[in-house]
C-alpha cells in the first residue's frame, strides 16, 4: 500500500521518499491504536443504528476492528513508515481482513475529527491515571507526617531561618500543592471530556449520523457544538500541560528541598541506597538523582507548553497540519509526569529518613523565636511595630555577644521592657513557639491534628470521572 | 522614613542606594493599593472582633486607612522609592496620620500573607472584567452571525478550500473558544478566591484572629488549609497566565484570518477607515495593525506565562523574594488581554465589512464540492473509500482539462459510474452543499440557526463569580 | 552488572527497579557511543604519553574501545538499562573483553568530562552537517533565483500589496537569512570546539595527565581554563539552539509564504504530487503539508531551547543530574532542524512551480504603483509628504471609481499636479517600477542580478571550521 | 496633527480613539529619540551628498533636528498619543519647526527602515554598555579570587561534597562564564551593526541614494544586502536577548550559591546590611534579596526571548505590525540585565564577606577526600576501577564507626591494601588535596596562580567593537 491509495485518484506520482518520512506520524502515533479501534468501533455501531451501512456491515467491521486489536496486542500488528499514519494503518488492514467492506468505516467522519477523538480518549484515561499517582502521592505525605507531628524543623522564608516548623505542617503544604493539582485535573477533564467525532473535516457531514450516540458510547458528558471547532481545537492539550507543569513546578520545589535537605551542611535526610546514586570517581558520593532530574525534567514539560502554545498561535481554521507536531510532546509530558510521580512517591516511601535528632538540635540553636518575643509584646499591649523594633535591637546585641535569646537573664528582658516576665522562657521555646501558632491553617500540633484528618477525608474523596 | 526604620533595629547601616532601587517594588506594586487597602481594613476589623485591639483603636485604623484611599484617589499619595513597598508606605502613612496606633495594624499577619491576600482581590475583579469583556466579544460575533447564516464562505483545511460554510458557523467556532475562555476563568476563579490572609510570614500567627472572618469581609470562597502553602502558593498567577494565553491563541487565530481576509488575493472583508492605519511612504496602503498587533502580542502574553513558570521552578519554601517578579508579569498580561480584546471588539463591531458578493463568487469556482460527490455515490451503497478514489480521478481530469465538478455533462457522470442522475447537480451546488451538512454541529443552515439560538441563550447565563 | 559494581562499595543495596529505569540514560544516550569511543581512545593515548599507564596497556585500551566499535557497527553491542548510561556500558565491556587493564582507563577523568566532551564531538559534527545542509538550501534557492529575475511578484506589508518585486529578490531574502544562520553556526563552534576532558569530576586531577593533547587529538582548538567551568557549561547547548532557533524561524516563515501562495486565493505556485498530501475524506485535496509540518515543528524547537534554559537557572555549581536532561532536547533539535532543512529543499528543487503568467497578471491589478507617483513628484521638488498625500487622495477617488492609477488621463495626471508629464505611464508600469528600485540591496533589476552573482560567490566560501 | 494628516489622504475617517491608543508606541519607542534624530541627520546628509536635496534644505533639516534633540534634552519636547510613534513625532515636530522642506525628510526611506536603523543604534549602546559592566563584574571577581587563593570551600556536585576547592578557582569558574558572555556579545555585535537604511518599505528606492555613505555615517560595519530582509530581520534582536539570557543564566547561579552560602546551614557568607533586607514580622531576619531577585528576573528575561520567538514565527515576508512588539521586551530585557550586573557587582564588592574559619573547618569534616585515596592506589599500580571499589569499602566502614578517613591508623590502612605508606596522611589533607589536582585548569593552587593572571590579562583586551 502507498500513500497514494489511500488518497484519492486525483494523485499521479508518488510522494519524495523523504517527504513521506517527513509527513509520516505512525512511528508516534501508533501510541493511540486501542484509542483509535475503540472510537472505531463506536462509529461503526452508529452507522448500523442509524441506517447507513447494514447491521451484517456493521458487525464485520466491529469484527475486523477487534481482530486487528488481538493482533496490536500479540505484536502482530506493526505497520511501516507507508501506513502514513495509525487511522490509514487500521483502515487499510481492516479492507485486508474484511475485504471492501471495510471500505465504508470512513463514511461520515474524517481523519480530522477522529485524530480528536483518539487524543481525548487517551489523555482522558492519562488524567485518570495521574489523578490516582497524585492520590498515592498525598498518601505517602500523609503516612510521613503522620509520624512527625511534633517533629519540630526549621521554617525559612529567603532560605534563611524564620520560625520553626511541626515537619508534618510542612510535608502537609505539598499535599495541599497536589490536592490542587488533583482538583485542576478535575477541570481540565470538563473540556478533555468532549466528542468531535462526526464533526467530519470541518464542517460536519452530509449522511445522517448520531454524534450523541457515538458520545454516549464512549462515555463523552457531551459533544462539540461547532464542528470547525470541533476539530481544530487544542485548549484542552495545552490546558493538560499547564495543570502538568504546576504538577511539575510542586515536584521540583519538593526536590529542591530534598537536594538541600540530603546536603552536608543541612542533614536534616539520609538518602537510602535504594534510591540514590554514586559517582564514576569519587567513591564517598551518594547522589539524589531522583530529586535532580525531577528538577531538570521540568524545564522539558514547560518546553512542551510552550511548543504548543507556539504551535497554535496564528493557525487559521479549521485543521492545519501543524496540530500533528502536539501528540510527541503531550505523549512526552504524559510520560515525564507520570515517571517523577512513581519516582518522588518511592523515594519518599522508602528512600528518605528524616533525622529527627538533629532537627532537634536545628531549632534550638538561632534567633527564629524573635517573632514571638515581638508577639510576647504585642499581646502585652506593646504597638507591633514598636516591639518588633525592639527586639531587633536585641537580636542585633545578641549576635555581637554570641549569645542566643534564651540566653539572655530575666533582667536583661525587664531592661529591655518592663513587661517581659520569667514566662518569656518558655514562651521562646522551641516547641512553644510552634504550639503557640495555633491560628487556622497554623503550624500549632493542634491545627495540624486537625490539617492531618482533613487531609485523610480528602484523598477518600474521588471525582465522579473515576 | 528609610527601609532600616521599618525593618527592625537589626539593621545598622543603611541600603546602597543602588540596592534599594534594585529591591523597591513601589513603582509597580502601587497599582495594588486600594486592594492593600481593603485588605488591612478587613484585617483590622477582625483584630477588633477577635479583641487584639481594642474597638477605639480598630475604628482609628479603619478611618485612617481610608484617609489615605481619599489621598490616593484625589493625587496626594505618591509614595517615592524610599517606602519600598505598597504595604510599607501605607504603613508609614498610617502612622503619620493616626500616630502610635497606626503600629498595631501589622498584629498577626506579615506581608506575605498580605500581598498574597491583595494580588487575589486585584485578580479576582480582573478575572470579572475579562469574563465581562468575553461576553461583549462573544455578543459581537453574534450579531454579525446573525446577519451571516447564509453568506457562504470557503472553508479551509490546510489553508486549501475544502468544503463551502456558512460565514455564521465560521463565527460561530469563535464564540464557541470564547465560551470555554469564559469557563475556563471560572475555574480559575476558584483557585483564585481563597484567602492567605493570617498564614503569617509562613506559620500561622500566636495571635487568635479569625481568618474565616476576614475571608467573608473580603468575599473569599474560603481559607488556605496550610500557612505555607499560603504564602508561598503562585499556581492561580499560573493558571490564570495559561487561560489568558488560550484567549490570546483564540484571538491570533482569529487575527490571522482577518488579516488574511483582508488581503488583495482573499478579498473577503473591507476594513473601514476607523480601524486601519496607513503607511508612511505608500500612499495606497491601508493596513489591518489591529489583528497585527494582537497576533504579535500572543507572544508577549506566552512569555510572562513562561516567565513565571521558570520563577516558581525549583524554590524551597516558604516565601521568598524571587516571588516579587510575579506583579509585573501579571499585571502586563492583565493590561495586555484587556486591550486585545477591546480592540478586537471594537474591530469586528465597525472596522470590518464582509463582501458578500465576493464571497458568493468564490465558493462556485473551485472543487471544493467533491466530498458531496463521493458521499452522493457512498448514500447510494458505494463503499466511501471506493467513492473517494473515483472522485479523486474526476477531479485530475477536471482541472486538465479546465473544468469544474458543475461542467461535467449528466452523461460523463454516469459512464462514471451508473448511480449518477440528474439530481447530482443540484447536490453540487454550493448552498446545497452546505445545507447538506445537517448533522449536530454541522454547517447546515438548519442546525447554525439552533446553534445560533443556544448561543444568546448560553451569553445570558452569568456565572456564579459575577 | 548492577549500577552497585560500577560505583564503589560504598552502596550496600541495589537500586529499587523503578529509580534505576528513572535514572538511566542508555536508551538515549547511546547516540553518543562512537564519540564515546573516540574520546576514550584519545584519553588512553594521552594517559601512555603521560607515562601513566605503560604502552602496552595503552594498545590494549585502545584495541579493546576499537573492538567495542565494530560491535557496536554490527549491531552486536545492546547494552541495556542495567548498564545505566553509554559510559558505564563500554568500560564494562571493555573489561571483560580485556580484563583487569580496562579497570585503568577511567583513571584522572570522570564522567562530568567525559560526558562533556562525548556531547561537543556529537554537535560539532552536527554543526558540519546543517551547515552543509544550509548551503544546499542556498544552493536551491539561487537556482530558482536565476530563473527568475524578471519574474515579478506582488510585495507584500503587513499582507497587503505594497510594491511589485523580483521574484529572484524575494528568494534572495531566504538566501540572506541562511548565510546568517551559516554564520552564527560559525560563532557558536567557536563556544563548542573547546575541550573540557580532564576537568575530571569538577577539580581536575592529581595525575600528571596533558589536557592539550587529548585535545589535539580529538580537533579542539582550545581547552577549559577553569575546571569547574567545564563539567558545568552548558551555554554551547542553549547557544546552538538559539542559532537552530532561528533556522526554524526562517524556516517558518518561508513555509508560511508557500502555504499563501499555494493557496486558491493567491495561486503563485503549484504543488506538485511528490511533495503534496492528500485528504481521507475531501478527494479534490491537495495539501502543503512540508511547510505546515516545519512551521509546527517550529514551536517543537523553541519549547527545547526554553527547556534548557529553565534546565540550567539556578543551579549551583558543578554538575547536577539535571544537566542529563541536556540531551534528548539536544538531539531532538538536531533531528528536527535537519529534517526541515532536507524536506523544505526537496520542496524549493522539485515540489514547487511558480505559475509566473498568474503572477505576471498580479502586478498589473492593484495600487502598488502608487509610491512611484510620489517619488516621481518628489523627483520633481514636490515635498515628498505633499506628494504621498496628493497620491492618496487620488488613490481614493480611483478606488471610488473602479479604477487602477494607469487608467488616469494625463489631463486628470495634470489636474492633479502640473508636474506630470506623459513618461508617468511608463513611470508606473510594474517592470518599470521593479527597474527603477535600483538603490543598493534594492529589487531593481541590476542590483538584483549584481546580488545573485555575490551570493554565488558566499556559498563558495567554507568556514574554517569545515 | 491626527494619524490621518501623517498618513496619506486615502483615509476618510479618524481612527477610533480606542484603536489609536492600541496602535501608538510612542509611549515605549520614545526611547529611540535620540538615535531616530541621529539616523535621520545622517539620511539628511546623504540626501544632500546625493543631489537628492539642495545643501540649504539639507542644513535646515539637520538644525531643525538638532534642535528636537535640545528640546528633548531640555524636557520640553513631550509628544502625545497623537503621534503614533517617535518617527511621526519627530517628523512632525520639524514641520513645525522649519516647514515645508520638512516634508523632505522622508523621501527615500520608510518608516520601516528607519526602525530598525534606530533599533540597532540602541543596542549597539546597550552592548557596549553591558561589556562594560561585565568587565567590573569579572574585576570584582578577580580582587576577591586574589585574596582567597589558599582559603579552601568545598566543592559540590549534586550539591554533595565533592572535592574541596581553592574558593579563588571556584570564583574563576564564575570569571570564566562571564568572559564568554562578553564574547558571544562581540558575536552578536557583528549582526547588530549593520545598516538597514535606505531599504525603504521593503524594495529599496527610486532616488540614487547612498546607503553606504549613511552607514559609515553611523559608523555601521555594512550595510544589508537585500532590502526586503533589511526590513524584516529581528534575528539580532532574538540573538541579543539569548546572549543576555545567558548571563542571566549564569547570574542565577552565582545568586543560587550565594543564598546557599548565606543561609545558617552553609554559614559560609556573612551579608552585610547595606545589601540585605527584613522582614516585615521577624525582626531577626536578614535576607539576600538581591540574589533571590536576581534568580527571579532570570524568568523575566527567559520569557522576553521566548515572546520574540513567538512573535517572528511564520510571519510572512516582509515588514508586518507585530514587529513592533520587539520593542518592550527588548528595552525591558536591557533594563534588567543591566539593573542584574550592578546589583550583583555591588554585592561581590561590598556586601559579601567569606568566613574563611568556618570554611577552613568545613573542608576537614568529611570524606571528599576519598578520591585521593583511590588515586593514590592507581599512582601505584592498583587499576583505578579497583582502588575506587576498595575506597567506596572503607568509607562505608568509617561512616558505620563515626571515623573520617583521617582517623583510621596505618596498620587499618595496610590491611586495606599493601600499597599504603605513611604519606598517605598527608595525600589527604585538605590543603593537600587541593594542591595535587595541579592539572591544567584544575584547582592547585599552582594552576589557580597562572588562572588568576592570565584573566587579569584577559580583561585588559577590548574588542574592536569598543
Amino acid at each position: 500500500m502507498t500513500q497514494q491509495q489511500t488518497w484519492s485518484q486525483r494523485f499521479e506520482s508518488a510522494l519524495h521518499p523523504a517527504i513521506a518520512r517527513f509527513n509520516a506520524s505512525i512511528s508516534f502515533d501508533i501510541e493511540l491504536i486501542e484509542y483509535d479501534l475503540t472510537g472505531s468501533v463506536a462509529h461503526a455501531q452508529m452507522l448500523t443504528k442509524c441506517g447507513i451501512i447494514s447491521p451484517e456491515e456493521g458487525e464485520q467491521l466491529v469484527a475486523g476492528l477487534e481482530q486487528i486489536r488481538q493482533e496490536y496486542r500479540q505484536g502482530k500488528f506493526n505497520p511501516g513508515i507507508e501506513a502514513e499514519d495509525v487511522h490509514f494503518a487500521v483502515e487499510h488492514r481492516l479492507v485486508e481482513i474484511i475485504g471492501n467492506v471495510g471500505k465504508k468505516l470512513h463514511t461520515g467522519r474524517s481523519r480530522n475529527d477522529q485524530v480528536g477523538t483518539d487524543t481525548r480518549l487517551y489523555l482522558r484515561d492519562q488524567i485518570q491515571q495521574i489523578r490516582q499517582q497524585l492520590r498515592e502521592f498525598q498518601s505517602v505525605l500523609l503516612d510521613i507526617a503522620d509520624n512527625h507531628v511534633e517533629t519540630l524543623i526549621p521554617g525559612y522564608t529567603h532560605l534563611q531561618r524564620a520560625q520553626p516548623l511541626s515537619l508534618a505542617h510542612h510535608l502537609l503544604a505539598y499535599f495541599q500543592m497536589a490536592q490542587r493539582d488533583w482538583e485542576r485535573l478535575g477541570d481540565v477533564w470538563k473540556r478533555v471530556n468532549i466528542s468531535p467525532l462526526g464533526c467530519g473535516a470541518l464542517a460536519g457531514t452530509t449522511f445522517p449520523i448520531d454524534r450523541h450516540y457515538t458520545a454516549q458510547l464512549l462515555h463523552f458528558d457531551s459533544v462539540y457544538a461547532n464542528s470547525l471547532d470541533g476539530v481544530s481545537d487544542r485548549d484542552f492539550v495545552i490546558e493538560f500541560l499547564c495543570a502538568v507543569s504546576l504538577i511539575m513546578v510542586h515536584l521540583s520545589r519538593l526536590s529542591e528541598e530534598i537536594i538541600l535537605w540530603a546536603s552536608e551542611e543541612f542533614g536534616f535526610v539520609t538518602l537510602k541506597d535504594s534510591c540514590a546514586t554514586g559517582s564514576s570517581i569519587m567513591p564517598q558520593k551518594k547522589n539524589p538523582d531522583v530529586p535532580e532530574l525531577v528538577r531538570g525534567k521540568t524545564g522539558r514539560v514547560f518546553g512542551h507548553l510552550q511548543a504548543l502554545l507556539v504551535i497554535m498561535k496564528g493557525l487559521p481554521l479549521a485543521y492545519n497540519k501543524d496540530l500533528q507536531e502536539d501528540k510527541e510532546a503531550l505523549f512526552d509530558s504524559v510520560k515525564t509526569v507520570k515517571a517523577c510521580l512513581e519516582a518522588m512517591t518511592i523515594l519518599l516511601r522508602e528512600g528518605l529518613e528524616f533525622r529527627t535528632q538533629r532537627l532537634a538540635q536545628a531549632v534550638c540553636e538561632d534567633f527564629s523565636n524573635a517573632t514571638d518575643v515581638a508577639d510576647y509584646l504585642a499581646a502585652r499591649g506593646v504597638p507591633f511595630r514598636e516591639a518588633y523594633n525592639l527586639v531587633g535591637k536585641v537580636v542585633k546585641t545578641s549576635i555581637a555577644a554570641g549569645k542566643l535569646l534564651k540566653d539572655l537573664t530575666l533582667e536583661e528582658w525587664k531592661q529591655l521592657h518592663p513587661a517581659f516576665a520569667a514566662d518569656i522562657y518558655e514562651a521562646i521555646s522551641p516547641q512553644q513557639v510552634v504550639a503557640a501558632r495555633n491560628s487556622y491553617g497554623g503550624t500549632g500540633f493542634e491545627q495540624v491534628k486537625i490539617a492531618l484528618l482533613n487531609a485523610r477525608t480528602q484523598i477518600e474523596i474521588n471525582s465522579p470521572t473515576e
